[in-house]
């Protein structure tokens, strides 16, 4: 009893009693690919949060084991991933410059508040408000967030020394910096990017066509980025590029991860708390949507408030050994699980790997050129662009299309962290201007039936002396006058009418507010000589109703269905 | 055609086509009326935002008239405030020193602000806004005021220098500068209170017990206040008060309101553009819901959108006038009611009342103690003081009662415009959080009927094969993982189910992103090879449903009534 308690808080102590030798030989080979994978990704993310390349090794090392002890899902691979980078950068740009010791101080404090925000969410179980992020919200920030971050690559393919956060910034600054390009970082970043699409689409069945086995040929098109990186850096090192201009990588320590801390300085805190929230809360989002994906496939159970703690001590575990914010990324998560990875042991064995790559590796990658690292992204990032959000959103509801091409503009014209605050605030905004005029159907009885619906809809039966309405929402604050105006506004058009009838099977609840507008509606009514009942009222709202004086001075009754009110109401005489 | 569109944004083209004589005199006797009472409130307003006396009488002449114009109440009378003149010296008090031509003019342009708000709101048909403001929100927020103001002036009533616009501030500023009460301020000052104390409560029934009819007994204890003000102005001048210290009046310019600009410098202008947007809404807010209470009792119409306009102008009025921020009052409207009041002229003729006062009667007031004012606004606002709001909400629900009580708190210990923020941010995530986990019934058959109801509640009919749901809820963002986790934590439980019935009834809406959700929970279902169907999904819920794939990926069907569906699935072979 006691253990499955601890075991629910510390999974590993459930999956790890069952390993064996068949569990340890498929995450092994996992770890082989997603290590192969992983470096150039890990040093890419790196450049593109603007710190120096072997933090992205580092935030891949210890971030991954704590996952694996802490986290639920037996796939996710948790690192530094693209959306999150490209955050890390708007956030620590704001409070510190690129290249200086406090910029890396920054983004390693930024891993820390993240760690500690994801943990305290974790422990209060509050990871049901990740849900605010609605569906169209996180594909239009997902998708600008791709442009964004592609565009921010240029510059290292062009070998120019342009700079911004928002989409006109980085384009303005890219042509004032056109004339400076240096031809040889295009031509060598422009190569990597071609060869990197080629092997994302026509290398497997290029291979299978040459008689490699499907599973094989998948695995070698894993090593792409690999080839590219060893191909570039061998051509840069052979014929001396770095001379002519082309930016390369440059000495990377040869050391384990460093044991760093994260600042306590009081203003600098300050200053990234509301980013420290985003990073937290969209990092959340996109791991537990892979993660969810993958232990569908599986029928595993993903529990939300604990993967809140495997993320938040993956971050905690980042900003101590100099790493910065990491979360489950989409790719690589994807590649773990299609090659096989079991258990979360396949995590830990990565980490073995990069650590030996940080150990020993490092060395080699000196003439890497930056472009392509940069080549590296772009591609990786662009196939989170998909603008085809816009048009089912658009087919579907027009509040969506609003939420999501707003989120898109935002995010593109005044940066990652505008973007996805407004897209929150807009779509609670939207719904909530949805729900303050909700749909009000009068009904009548669908012939040789018990059931009413919409006379406007259904060939129904009604009676001149009486008003049924069904009330399509929650009566709450917001709209608890729009009742009031709708109801008065349709008797001054019928005066026979002597009964009006709330049918109540689609009010959910009714709040304060709103118990004191059909107080007044009751009152208003009776004074001109028309009773109010009420049917189908449900539990809850009744329950509700019953600690109010409203049942007692109601002029007319509760019925438990609407056949009941109509048959009631058809048998009295009409006066 | 034209004159009644036109008579539309200018209700006095309504109104005025069939003034007569009769009219005319109801009009004229509840002009004076509310002149005499409006005197005293006016200084007495103007002294509580912190300004010279004088402009409370500025901001009662012209608004009324410009409200006698656009309004469309009927007996409303518009003027300073006091929750209104509370909120304009939190306001200006944080950009200028009080007592400085600052001040005054920053309240002066806070009132062109109101206005100009109010008639955007207006003109943008943006009524509905005020909604968000609930009725515990709006209870709250008007008795801590009352609190507020009450302790704001005891400082006149003691004669010493205190200031704060929170109450612990208050407080502790009165107990600190306790040492330097002035008794003769405080004996004159509590006599005025009891005074009117006593007015409000023994004053008519005395008069009646003496033989005075009921209506003259009714009116002059209106007068009880001016009383007040002219025994307190003569015992200050016969016996030479002020020179032991009683605060007086002093010299008020004897004038007509004289034409005012306001300012136009930008940095004030974002100073008080909160301040300004929430005095504009809590001030329409009071103001409709006088006017509708009294409009119910006459069955007189509304426009919110109009009032709006309405007051807006009144406050533009105002600002170039002298005047401050003003709003439709509870206690003059219901005075200029009672008095018989018939059309917006009164109010008109209450402005020529108010205009001799300002030209001949200042004079007369040098000797007023302010003392006697501070006693006329405590007596006002302590009939504004509602705990009970407390515990009514408490019973009906916690989550009002939540909103109401940190309003309160809020509003005493951090001030008006953090209270009345934190009251409707509060009210609308209490609101997000139900709706975030709506209420799910499992649903059976009432016997001998076609109506479904909760199994937990009713004595229903159900069946091993199939499980019935009705979702109490919108499905929206919030909750799109909600029903998810519900469902297949549920179905884990009972592995005979084969099909599920969703029942739409209360269902008001499905947003995309839980579209996106029941698309899975469909795949999911029929990965277990369980069948979903739908049943009773309400015409606007269906139409949208249609506009996607979802309802041709069903693995199930779409049913009208939910009795078809227990029947076809009855009939079903259940393998």
């Amino acid at each position: 009893m006691k253990s499955s308690r601890l075991s629910r808080f510390v999974p590993i102590l459930a999956w790890g009693r069952s390993y064996d030798r068949q569990l340890l030989s498929a995450d092994l080979l996992a770890a082989l690919i997603v290590t192969i994978m992983l470096i150039p990704q890990s040093l890419a993310y790196a450049l593109l949060a603007g710190l120096p390349p072997e933090m992205g090794l580092y935030a891949s090392i210890l971030p991954i084991v704590l996952y694996a002890i802490f986290g639920t899902s037996r796939a996710l691979a948790v690192g530094p991933v693209a959306v999150v980078s490209l955050m890390t950068a708007a956030a620590v740009g704001q409070v510190a410059e690129a290249g200086t010791a406090g910029y890396a101080i920054a983004a390693i404090t930024l891993a820390g508040m993240s760690g500690a925000i994801l943990v305290l969410m974790g422990v209060f179980r509050l990871g049901f408000l990740a849900n605010f992020l609605s569906h169209p919200v996180i594909a239009g920030f997902i998708t600008a967030s791709g442009v964004l971050i592609a565009t921010s690559q240029l510059k290292h393919l062009l070998g120019v020394a342009a700079h911004g956060h928002t989409l006109p910034e980085m384009l303005q600054s890219l042509v004032a910096h056109l004339d400076e390009v240096n031809w040889l970082t295009f031509v060598l970043g422009g190569a990597a990017t071609l060869f990197l699409f080629w092997v994302r689409k026509g290398m497997k069945p290029f291979l299978m066509r040459l008689g490699v086995g499907a599973a094989l040929a998948g695995n070698l098109t894993k090593a792409g980025p690999v080839l590219a990186v060893v191909v570039t850096t061998a051509l840069v090192a052979g014929l001396g590029l770095q001379a002519h201009g082309v930016k390369i990588v440059g000495e990377v320590p040869q050391s384990l991860p460093p044991f760093t801390l994260p600042s306590l300085n009081i203003t600098l805190l300050g200053d990234l708390l509301a980013p420290a929230i985003l990073i937290s809360v969209i990092g959340f989002v996109e791991s537990i949507s892979v993660a969810q994906t993958l232990a569908a496939k599986k029928r595993q159970r993903i529990d939300p408030d604990q993967e809140l703690i495997g993320l938040g001590a993956a971050n905690l575990g980042a900003t101590f050994t100099g790493g910065f914010p990491v979360t489950g990324g989409f790719s690589r998560s994807v590649v773990n699980f299609d090659a096989g990875a079991e258990t979360p042991a396949a995590g830990a064995f990565t980490a073995i790997g990069l650590a030996i790559a940080a150990l020993f590796l490092t060395p080699l990658i000196f003439f890497l050129p930056k472009a392509t690292l940069a080549a590296t992204i772009i591609v990786a990032v662009l196939s989170l662009v998909d603008f085809s959000i816009l048009k089912s959103a658009w087919s579907y509801s027009k509040a969506d299309f609003t939420a999501v091409a707003a989120t898109i503009l935002l995010t593109l014209g005044m940066g990652v962290e505008v973007g996805v605050s407004a897209g929150v605030i807009l779509s609670i905004a939207l719904f909530l201007y949805k729900t303050s005029r909700p749909h009000i159907a009068e009904i009548g009885l669908v012939k040789d039936t018990e059931h009413f619906r919409n006379i406007l809809r259904h060939d129904v039966e009604t009676h001149p002396h009486f008003l049924a309405i069904r009330i399509d929402g929650s009566l709450y604050f917001a709209n608890a006058r729009f009742l009031e105006d709708y109801l008065f506004a349709r008797l001054v058009k019928d005066d026979s009418i002597r009964d009006v009838v709330i049918n109540g099977i689609a009010i959910n609840e009714i709040d304060f507010s709103a118990l004191e507008s059909l107080e007044a509606i009751n009152t208003r009514l009776k004074d001109m000589d028309i009773r109010l009942h009420l049917s189908e009222m449900k539990g809850p709202v009744t329950d509700r109703l019953k600690r109010s004086h409203f049942l007692d001075d109601l002029t007319g009754q509760l019925f438990l269905t609407h056949y009941q009110a109509h048959c009631h109401l058809r048998n009295l005489p009409t006066s």
